[in-house]
């Protein structure tokens, strides 16, 4: 019976705002691989890690049972992640499988089979992929923008974080559904990406916009169809201030106020009436059952080369809490992967 | 030809934050009772006049252009009324018809046949009813409550400024489809009102209650599944921590911000994507065209007692401008209502 060694990231502190690398250690424990006896789980083999931005809310001091998968002290984060199944005691893995789903961020996990999301079936496409565009953040942008943006030809469309995870496919799909698109990021780097290798129409980096009302009124002198809100905050805000009739605002999340201990206010609402717009807040857990559709519409695009995606893949668990904060300060430039084993 | 006097209630300034009755004034002037040479125009004796918080926002010096009827200094305001028709140079209207439509706040009005919603063809119940329950606030709050909201049995349901115009029926309107309905106003006449008078099954005051949040959380310890939102503000910021999953926010108006420079900011919006929730602003003028559909519904209640209207009713021109200022610091009970003539 193999005993390995299993490096874990665990939650050190709870967080209240901005997470701190401090907020987590790295701990080594032992692991006998083999599944308890009449188990049901699976034990996997991580290979690819995920960060994303909602596992902010779960390491706050939620209270006990409000969300499930929340963090508890002194036990590895949970997150979601490809991972090789090393032993099943579920009819529906076996010895081999590779998946994606939820799993925890060190190096070999056992979790129920519940946890797992999908079975991983094409694999000419990187691995990687299916923590990032052929899994929930892919599906995140497909719903939100397909689903609830229901986009026509032609329509004006803004994207925040938009060389994000989430945000690079939004554009992307866009641009396959005949829009115009615009997108805002922080960096003059990630601003080209969006331009030159994204197919962005236009794209601006947000902390160089002394006034965002302005900004958008130049990038949308006919206003906004379909705002892919990202960030919610000051961004939201200037928004509501240039949507256009009847537009739609899929909201998949507001990072910009996951750090703060009092969220800014949002003023703007009012326009919502005028403007008969539709704010819809949306989970892709409610989409999951479109991952084949999705699959079927995706895959084809990924192996002609007309989506793309870039990744930001750190290695090692030991660089999980340096790449998982630095999703609030902006540092990584695409999806933020954490490779913790090839195989 | 016949020469009359008159009065109207005109704009003297442009409104800045809450209107005062000083922005107005009364002036007469004198009318011949003919319609001018191969005018298509309609020339109106008003009968009962229409107080909405909707006309504070025409009254301030918006770009011009930008808004359709908004009010212009020294002329008179314009306004939803009950009219009877003197002369009408459009086939569509006759003399002696009774018309509802966008008029003007003074004794008689000329106005272009376009301006004209309906020619009232039930006058088994109250005149005035068609500035209220069987006009626009109505229709606003059929669209909004049906259309909008898609209110299911056992729904629960939040109505705030409660036993205005509009929200006195969106509370009857939900116990017409099962739900449960919970109504806040600003007095304890209204509160009493609510649960004496009009159905809801609780209502509060809310200039009493400190804690909104907590008073939602006693009055909903499930959650609220609908909030149709007439005020924004501090209530719309309670009411998002306190949504269920998949709750809807018809948003009708924001009265408690439109007197304000700056809007107070709403904090709570990452709320909605946890909660999915969808707050969709809405127009009722995109709705009119359920008119004929919505009058077969409403009647035979109405004729039946199922539904009641309570109605504030300022009687003479000159008390116009006091009837208007009073909505925004809710001293109206009820539909406030300007009757001018009563044929």
């Amino acid at each position: 019976m193999a005993h390995v060694r299993n490096k874990q990231v665990i939650l050190r502190d709870y967080v209240s705002g901005f997470p701190k690398e401090t907020d987590m250690s790295i701990v080594e424990s032992t692991l006998t691989l083999k599944l308890p006896e009449a188990s049901n789980e699976v034990l996997l083999k991580n290979l690819y890690l995920s960060c994303d931005p909602y596992m902010q809310i779960l390491m706050t001091n939620v209270e006990p049972g409000s969300v499930s998968y929340a963090h508890s002290l002194s036990q590895p984060l949970t997150g979601l992640g490809v991972a090789k199944v090393l032993e099943s005691g579920h009819p529906d893995y076996k010895k081999g499988d590779l998946i994606w789903g939820l799993t925890k961020l060190e190096e070999y996990s056992l979790v129920p089979s519940t946890q797992i999301q999908f079975k991983i079936e094409h694999t000419d496409v990187p691995l990687s992929y299916y923590t990032g565009i052929l899994g929930m953040p892919g599906m995140t942008a497909y719903a939100g923008f397909f689903e609830v943006g229901s986009p026509k030809k032609g329509d004006k469309v803004f994207v925040s974080a938009a060389s994000g995870a989430v945000g690079q496919l939004v554009g992307q799909f866009a641009k396959l559904t005949g829009c115009y698109v615009v997108g805002s990021a922080g960096t003059k780097e990630k601003v080209d990406l969006l331009k030159n290798k994204l197919g962005f129409d236009e794209a601006f980096n947000y902390k160089e916009e002394p006034d965002l009302n302005a900004t958008l009124k130049r990038y949308f002198p006919e206003g906004i169809d379909i705002y892919f809100d990202n960030v919610g905050g000051k961004t939201l805000d200037a928004v509501l201030l240039n949507m256009r009739v009847h537009g739609r605002i899929p909201v998949c999340g507001m990072i910009s106020q996951y750090n703060l201990a009092q969220p800014e206010g949002v003023t703007n609402l009012t326009n919502l009436i005028y403007k008969r717009v539709c704010m819809q807040g949306f989970v892709v857990s409610d989409f999951y059952h479109l991952y084949p559709k999705f699959l079927e519409f995706l895959l084809p695009h990924i192996r002609e080369g007309k989506v793309v995606y870039v990744e930001d893949i750190a290695e090692g668990l030991e660089n999980g809490p340096a790449a998982f904060v630095g999703l609030f300060s902006g540092r990584n430039v695409g999806k933020q992967v954490l490779l913790v084993a090839r195989e």
